[in-house]
């Protein structure tokens, strides 16, 4: 059975994205920190076309999160750019470059309707106006049998967990504090709607902390 | 060298404590569950006085926790009872009964002056008002060469940690949201002071996470 599955990196007093956040700075300030452990490893460099990287304890973690995708969903935040309507003279194409690594159709959560944009390498952004259900139903048959991909960021995971739609969810936890900026669990109550923790990984920089329904 | 070493369960959304403390829910609403994965253990049952109890992969973590402690510290909040001056007709004596498991002095940050309480089993409680760099001082010289455990809670260790005073810290990271109440990393802003992750223990229920200074 095709599953939701939500990834995301979060620092130890529970933030996803650092404050700040900007077109310069898009994981907020100190953001990068939550992601030092997947750019030293050769897995992760590979998927955004760079080379050298090594292997170690989470490499078999990234290679399962990739691993049976066939749709991404995302906020529009993570997707990024700029708030409020998209700017018709030079729109905005996501910050993953004209080849972004995904290579399947990635759904974009936004108040604001735009037509669908192809990418180099099978990537094709849809922006889903009506809706967390209504982009999850997209999704599931893009997906065609194969899972779909929760990628963040907070807002758009919070509304997914909080409708009871996340099947698993891989916690990425960074030993590190940013102080402020964007908190993944806010706002979405004193239950983990189902999921139990059923895996942990300790990597060099990252526990990897796996949920799932039993 | 003796260190300072501070240890506390923490949920996933990073409480310490749920909302709603009171003498009847001294860890408010839910807060037990920080808790499961110790009552479950033969070592913590022991320390209660409890029988039964299972060893599994933390019980190496809390008898490493106990051993070489010769003085805690905790916050007014964490001895509990009630807030304001202590009261002269019932004078609250701690949650633990005539025998508390410290067996050593306790030193409780308060802005109460109160005289010292000796209790059953080598248990003395020692009421500092002269803030946390002075009681760090008075349970240094009480431990006599061991080290000093700090018990919490959240106010308590935020201004430890603030201070750069804590040389080990062990979070209990436990698979569960609270939603709301005591957070412990609130306004210690966006560094670990010097402290880095050294180990981690995937446990039933709980995933042990120590920091320490290179």
């Amino acid at each position: 059975m095709s599953r939701l599955r939500f990834k995301i990196s979060m620092s130890l007093d529970g933030y996803v994205a650092g404050p700040s956040q900007s077109v310069e700075n898009p994981l907020g300030l100190g953001g990068t920190r939550l992601h030092e452990w997947a750019f030293r490893l050769k897995e992760f460099r590979t998927l955004l076309g760079l080379e050298g990287g090594e292997r170690n304890e989470s490499s078999p973690v990234v290679e399962e999160s990739l691993a049976n995708i066939g749709a991404t969903i995302m906020g529009r935040h993570m997707f990024g750019g700029h708030p409020g309507p998209w700017d018709a003279d030079k729109p905005w194409t996501g910050w993953w470059g004209a080849n972004p690594p995904f290579h399947h159709p990635v759904f974009v959560l936004t108040h604001h309707a735009r037509a669908p944009l192809e990418m180099q390498g099978g990537t094709r952004f849809i922006f889903v106006t009506s809706g967390i259900q209504s982009a999850l139903e997209q999704a599931w048959h893009a997906a065609a049998g194969k899972d779909v991909c929760l990628a963040g960021g907070a807002h758009a995971a919070q509304q997914y967990l909080a409708a009871g739609l996340v099947d698993e969810m891989e916690i990425n936890l960074v030993p590190t504090l940013l102080g402020s900026g964007e908190r993944l669990f806010d706002g979405v109550g004193d239950s983990l709607y189902g999921l139990h923790l059923v895996r942990t990984v300790a990597a060099p920089g990252v526990t990897h902390l796996k949920f799932a329904r039993p």
